[in-house]
């Protein structure tokens, strides 16, 4: 299985997220993609290749242009409103009856096109989203030419990301974009399974309205989790779109057994569906020692997690979202990907 | 004219906010509302008397009760929960297209009950946030009772907080609970005009429907400065609300002599009304030498402002709302106040 990854994810670094009345470094940190890139070096799971480029009409398939625009320019924004700090984040959103207003204010903008103050832009943060969502594309590209697999080794994350909103560490959506990419070039049906810890919220929303791509997505309960106010049960889709969505919220604690109830009720929908190819958003936060996380998954599951997931027979596009346990997210990611190629 | 205060005020301490890579005590601090209630002394505007006690029924004629019960609790769950920061506060928040869940999580509920994470929760916040209500429902009797004037000087103030979410250093609005409590005991019409130099947001959220409450608000262009996301010109009322909503956007730079024409404007309106008493949403962020703010109104403007908007011949209730300027807010709140009363 080739791996499709660009060191431009280490200019998205020095990320801060609150911790009691100080700053802490961000889970969300360049070492995440590094260690999962040494243990497919390690463990000889094949070429790692750089991304190809794309244009920004790529990216507007899925995103509105104003939030790519905003993304691009919201940096030199910061700065030239004379902002201080080193991570550009909003205070203030659009609350219950607000307005999407077109605010030319930074803090505005940033809240306008965000759903959380845990997406923070640094100084190199474009470069590394623009990169990361052409890490997806790429990994798209190589299953149309014929590869049964691929693994896109994309950092920023992002199955949080909405068509015009950041959040959860998340930016541009490189597995939506992936799989509309897959739509794009001709296949009638596409598959995506959002193994994160975290709801997939960003990849529903994009697709909700679709009987073209089946989302289905295993995560913990909203009730309890991020990102809280998306990913029940009672989510199925709408319009063309209805019964073409699915979630599997699962309580904390949740194990390989438990775990693999639901995935295998998953697998069984993409079967019905008959898709011609499956993008699997890859999160490693449902191991047991994942630092954010409540769930128990072990280094061996993802073995079995990816032979499951590799008996659909069908190609197989897997790209990287989250994963916090730094010593083991190599070890984990590569045990899911030869779980996959040896199903 | 009687001033209506609490002590209570001093225990919503402690509030911090961002500043480059750090926090930074809130400019929205006890000094605020105990330099304004020394210069009231001290100038001899009147006795200082004590809010009376109201049931929650008096909250919720404004606010969800599922909101006050998250306000009164939501300290005592972000201890239960663990965390360790002096400031609960939200960083996940309903995005486009989420939905406004019964999330359990405090996260979760801080982000669902809040437009921002500029309104935090200390431990003796709620305390504070409730007597600062009962505040604006005691100058409310006041004039209820006979008095032309009276002053609530709240803290924390109210404008920016809705029926269900605080953002803005507000959580329960006080200036709606008072204009609320005036028509629930038989006033056919109240109008609200607020001065502060932030949108009343939430006021007008809270009244836009409805054609017995007036209200107007002037203050800076939200394509420019907070909330961002309303206070816009073509935002009129809806519904039998239809035109009983007016927004008069500001530009930086402001001074009296540009603000007091659209203020002429507004009063008009007001007196085109006929209400039965007025009440005055009062910021002295407008203030030239605001920390926050990109007004230019001198202190002796505020003779002028009182003046005119004491003109209109009314009875009038005055609620303290914003202003940052710890040196001056005492003496330009008193001279509105005796410009009030002295038109």
């Amino acid at each position: 299985m080739r791996t499709i990854y660009s060191e431009d994810h280490q200019l998205h670094d020095g990320l801060l997220e609150p911790d009691g009345d100080g700053w802490a470094p961000s889970v969300e940190c360049p070492a995440r993609a590094n260690n999962v890139v040494a243990a497919i070096l390690e463990r000889k799971l094949g070429d790692s290749i750089p991304p190809r480029s794309y244009g920004d009409d790529k990216l507007t398939t899925v995103h509105d242009p104003d939030y790519v625009n905003f993304l691009s320019l919201a940096w030199s924004e910061w700065i030239a409103a004379g902002e201080k700090g080193s991570n550009a984040k909003p205070f203030a959103f659009v609350g219950a009856g607000m307005r999407y207003a077109d605010t030319r204010n930074i803090h505005g903008r940033l809240g306008r096109y965000s759903f959380g103050s845990n997406a923070p832009l640094v100084a190199g943060s474009w470069q590394a989203i623009r990169r990361s969502a052409e890490v997806g594309l790429t990994g798209a590209d190589l299953i149309l030419e014929g590869e049964r697999f691929a693994f896109s080794a994309c950092r920023p994350p992002g199955h949080h990301a909405t068509t015009a909103q950041c959040g959860g560490y998340c930016y541009l959506n490189n597995t939506a974009l992936a799989a509309q990419s897959l739509i794009h070039a001709g296949m009638d049906r596409v598959a995506v399974l959002d193994v994160d810890y975290h709801h997939g919220n960003g990849t529903q929303s994009i697709f909700y309205e679709r009987d073209d791509v089946l989302t289905l997505s295993l995560h913990a309960d909203p009730a309890l989790e991020y990102p809280y106010f998306l990913g029940f049960k009672d989510e199925q889709g709408s319009g063309p779109g209805e019964g073409f969505n699915r979630n599997y919220p699962l309580p904390f604690g949740t194990d390989w057994k438990a775990y693999s109830e639901p995935l295998h009720d998953a697998l069984k929908h993409i079967q019905d569906f008959f898709p011609s190819a499956v993008v699997v958003a890859l999160g490693l936060d449902t191991f047991a020692g994942d630092p954010i996380s409540y769930f128990e998954i072990l280094a061996e599951d993802y073995i079995s997690m990816g032979q499951r997931i590799g008996a659909l027979n069908l190609p197989t596009l897997v790209v990287l979202e989250g994963g916090y346990a730094l010593d083991a997210i190599g070890e984990n990611t590569v045990n899911f990907l030869e779980g996959i190629e040896n199903a």
